[in-house]
């Protein structure tokens, strides 16, 4: 027996993932795992699918400067939330997801159970109902790479894309933004994390709930189905930047983007006093921040928003986005840039 | 500009998949890459789901002791072909594969392209007509990742499990045995690959299709759907090693797998003059190599096997596998087993 806490190496692949499976809950699907692969039903005979990685070191650090230790339950959340975001922004409900985990032979067994908490959690919190883990694949690797892939189905409804906004639609978003980006201002930062957590002061709780923004985001998983029975004509969700991101509808669809500077200051200034102690300013957040996944959607004029939707800006002939007719200071989150 | 060979580092994340999409071919999907999400087809209302990781050192190495490096195009071919096996083996045909690439920033951008050109030719060389790259991840890491959900149709039959082998049935394998395991054994022996390579004796020719069959492996994907339709009762990929995989489909169905020794030694006897030169033994290539991909399936007695399979064994009341009515002499892969 090891003396120290069980890790994956001390485990063999059935042993782990009987660790994990009971975590996830009954699968929903036509069949769930143990076999070659996995059935998920597909209503309208469509399937929606789509793919995304967190990689140690590059989407989240095992370690924050601010003392902040990510846990299993974090990396499982984020992971679930991130593709499930996804379908939401195609209008499409989540059906299945597939998780592969590459990790280290010294990941403690008790971080890879959390993991599956937090895959369970995600699901369950953010209202993925009808979406389980079907299916899975494990492996050995220098650091933590999860991915996992996810399908929707979009119940008969037309897909929501990125090309169909049209000059005179209004832009609006469902859900937070520079959230996501200011917790990671916080977790980056010299605050230590352990003080903030025993201090309630109001100032406090502001940073840890930023913090906790970032590690475990919340997209409005009603709203993208909600979006596109309301007639939206192009629809993302907010991963990379609210000015990329912006930028890819108004580039698909062949249009111009102005975002109103009034709307974007309501969003700022609940976090302009963090931002300050940060040493940052909160528009940066919120024009530059991913991992929020809100969604950003265009409506046509006239349309009553549906719930949890405001009015941010307008759509224009022309390209690229403007902030009240002016070039954004901020760009997006790119993977590979310099 | 750069003087050295351009690695991903160089490259922005839309400048690299740039480079990658038009390799690719068109998408035979509903909705092809670009957006939040892809849309495929699912004609019969069902979706067959899996997903499966290739890492750097654990699955592949870069550079092998015997001088081989393993390229983009090795890789993708791989992660193409594992995929699309684990939907032939439920008796389905592959309608889309997403990639994820995890890849450290010194990456060369050719070896990249190299990738995707493996992608898309082992779906064409393998015969995966209806099914193409429909969406991706790309984001950096230490070491290379790479993972792909895959999914399938099942056009309307039912789905052929691990679980339906019933005493009395044959059991029957499509495709190679051992060969991918003799591949590992050249490529990690103390043999010069460029020497191989460039003395085209016959023995040297063997050891080089030993190891394409470890680098590229030939799924028989046409044989999946094939054996559902022929009444295959229990089906799987043999990607741990023959008696493992067996195992797995003695303990879903409740049953003996007892495999015929006279088979398996017409499998290794093509191979035994490549293990002598390795010090190895054929047998326990066909026994215990895995990933060569191949169909292990089981059909009730007095089925003809439909073409491609070959008969290997029977199924019997008990549990476990044997050969000969003898324990088996090697187990399989497990990638936690200490």
């Amino acid at each position: 027996m090891p003396t120290h806490a069980p890790t994956v190496a001390d485990l063999n692949e059935k042993a782990l993932l009987a660790r994990i499976f009971p975590r996830l809950g009954a699968p929903k699907a036509l069949l769930g795992p143990g076999d070659d692969a996995a059935i998920v039903a597909a209503p309208d005979g469509r399937t929606v699918i789509s793919i995304d990685t967190l990689v140690q070191d590059a989407d989240f650090r095992l370690s924050w400067p601010s003392g902040y230790r990510t846990s299993g339950f974090d990396v499982g959340w984020k992971c679930a939330a991130q593709n499930l975001s996804d379908i939401n922004a195609m209008g499409a409900v989540a059906t299945s997801l597939v998780v592969s985990l590459t990790l280290p032979g010294s990941t403690e067994v008790a971080w890879v159970e959390d993991l599956a908490d937090g895959l369970a959690a995600a699901i369950h919190v953010l209202g993925a109902s009808g979406c389980s883990v079907v299916g899975g694949d494990l492996g050995r690797g220098r650091e933590v790479v999860v991915t996992a892939a996810v399908t929707g189905s979009l119940e008969g409804r037309a897909p929501v894309l990125r090309s169909g906004a049209r000059p005179g639609d209004v832009v609006a978003v469902a859900g937070v933004l520079g959230r996501a980006a200011g917790g990671l201002a916080v977790l980056e930062s010299s605050e230590d994390y352990a003080s903030l957590h025993s201090d309630p002061s109001t100032e406090n709780q502001v940073l840890l709930e930023l913090a906790a923004a970032q590690c475990r985001p919340r997209p409005p998983l009603a709203r993208g189905p909600e979006a596109a029975a309301a007639g939206a004509t192009a629809m993302l969700d907010i991963s990379d930047g609210l000015v990329r991101d912006a930028g890819r509808i108004a580039a698909a669809s062949g249009v111009a983007v102005e975002l109103d500077p009034a709307a974007l200051a309501r969003h700022a200034e609940p976090l302009q006093a963090a931002a300050s102690r940060l040493g940052a300013d909160a528009l940066d957040w919120v024009l530059g921040g991913g991992e929020d996944h809100g969604l950003l959607a265009a409506f046509p004029a006239g349309t009553a928003l549906p719930e949890g939707f405001e009015r941010l800006g307008t759509v224009h002939d022309g390209a690229g986005v403007t902030v009240g007719g002016e070039a954004p200071r901020v760009a997006g989150w790119d993977h590979f840039a310099g």
